[in-house]
């Protein structure tokens, strides 16, 4: 049988425009409802009854699909996702992917047979391939996606400025004075960390800094293994004098280096973190932070799904929600006359 | 109609032991057994088709019930318990209650409906009552109860040793020179709350100190009133010089105030809390914790939830599990020559 996503294709289509086509959205084109359709016959294409039953079953559940618990951001996000929820009496459950692709496709799968309304996602750092996500929509199950999406899909997306914030801290270490900043990537599939990481390499070239990739410090999942590459690079003759770590635990693995190896922050290295800690203000010393508004986040997220789940026009419904994450400056990045 | 529990009522027998009755259990006696079914006759009873229908469909998925995300003890616990549903090809379902019990009950009634093989449930603060727990077990959908438990139900229940490390952590603070210990207390349904705070009280009874009411700090889910009960006690003429935290929140709010009123830890006031945080070494000063096997509380629990959706045998299932947790000493409660 013939299924929406091969329509598509065979249309040349995006799969939500034929989707949208097949239901008489006003935001189509007649011309195009009218190809749609006429290719829908010629091809045999049957509009799949299981799914628009699914969709008229009310569950008054909602599925949050995130990497991980053991973090800050995804826990203030999912407060903010469950207010939104309170008030709408829906209840809400949290499917955790362990930053495995192949976990995600499973949960998806299982998502698609009726047990939730909607689902909101953040995506798995492996996640190159985005069919899952598609059948997700092609059974009409709206789909948002947060903070870790796929650009290129016709999807609402809610994200941070994270190009913008990895240019203005790679800017706060340059202004206290560092000339050799290392950046410490992980997930090099995931679109926010190559966000942060071109802000940083623009601010160091209008900064007139020579770029050298010797300076990207290429994580991964493996803690250990981290550890090895940040003490190398501290361990080095021309080692970094600035650490701009992506993530927060990378943060908190080169505080702990940097204690191991007596290398003094902010004097020796200064390190800038993207980070929801709230003990961030406690750690010695206090940790210069980029902090996401993750609850927000969460809650604006959780909005645009309601509205998907309740077939509001979709003209009111925007794509791309970007908000501002802050930079809350502390005496890991202070030059050292400034220490309090 | 008749249900299991008002079956049980009758009778004077608990319902689990009701239960086991009219399955035939091995575990119950013969003369029991009799009595059951006489009774059951007598009044009516019917074995609920829909319930034991249930049991049989297998949806390859658990539920995990908890309080709360943003904390490390559960998100470590959540990833012990995923990797044994991991081996086991079963999925994981998280539901947080936010420590209100409105929503604990409704999340139970919602899991009755046969969507999951088998709950694991961490109570909210403010559960006293447990009928909705009966209720899920009466639909004979497997739970395991694990760290906050309801003490006298009788359900499986995996907890750690929280009385000793009431009392070892009190020792610990009086070893290194402390008169006055407050115990910052919160959620006093708790049972492990109690538990650490009876630990407490008997550490300072052993070592000769008198018990003073004005020592336990009553704190709840405010953290601003938290703030200013604790600053209060740490504001009068004879103020503690000793915190014992029985949550981590509270130490890392302990943390702020005494940087804010200037007192210095360890001298002033030492600190010593539950906590699986992994930065409590990073913290200034490094912070001395008591740290509960969370991944193993989660494996552990996990293991027995699968051994009752197998039914096996309930005799090697232990109704009791309690793992050791562990004292790390650090700068936080050191005497002031021992920092280093």
């Amino acid at each position: 049988m013939m299924n929406l996503k091969q329509l598509a294709k065979a249309l040349n289509l995006s799969i939500s425009t034929v989707s949208k086509a097949l239901r008489d959205s006003h935001e189509i084109s007649v011309a195009t409802k009218k190809a749609v359709v006429d290719k829908a016959k010629e091809l045999n294409y049957q509009v799949n009854p299981f799914a628009s039953s699914l969709r008229n079953h009310k569950s008054k559940t909602i599925a949050v699909v995130i990497p991980d618990v053991a973090n800050n951001f995804f826990a203030l996000a999912i407060n903010g996702i469950e207010s939104i929820a309170q008030e709408k009496g829906y209840h809400v459950l949290i499917y955790l992917t362990h930053e495995n692709l192949q976990k995600e496709i499973s949960i998806t799968k299982l998502l698609q047979n009726g047990r939730v309304d909607g689902v909101m996602m953040s995506l798995a750092s492996n996640t190159t391939d985005s069919n899952h996500l598609l059948e997700l929509t092609e059974k009409e199950i709206p789909l948002v996606l947060f903070d870790r999406v796929a650009e290129n899909l016709n999807l609402p997306k809610v994200t941070t400025d994270d190009y913008d914030s990895g240019f203005t801290g790679t800017e706060h270490l340059i202004e206290n004075g560092c000339k050799r900043i290392a950046f410490l990537s992980i997930f090099h599939n995931l679109s926010i960390i190559n966000k942060r990481m071109n802000g940083y390499k623009d601010a160091l070239e209008k900064n007139g800094m020579p770029f050298d990739n010797s300076m990207i410090i290429q994580c991964n999942n493996d803690n250990e293994y981290n550890h090895s590459l940040i003490r190398t690079s501290l361990a080095h003759k021309k080692r970094p004098d600035g650490l701009f770590a992506s993530i927060e635990k990378l943060a908190i693995s080169s505080y702990a280096i940097c204690n191991e190896m007596q290398l003094k922050i902010p004097d020796d290295v200064k390190i800038i973190s993207f980070s929801n800690l709230p003990m961030a203000s406690l750690l010695n010393p206090s940790m210069t932070i980029i902090t996401q508004p993750a609850f927000e986040i969460g809650r604006e997220a959780a909005s645009i799904l309601f509205n998907l789940i309740a077939k509001k026009d979709m003209k009111f419904i925007r794509e791309k929600t970007v908000l501002k994450s802050i930079l809350i400056p502390r005496n890991s990045t202070m030059k050292k006359k400034e220490i309090k």
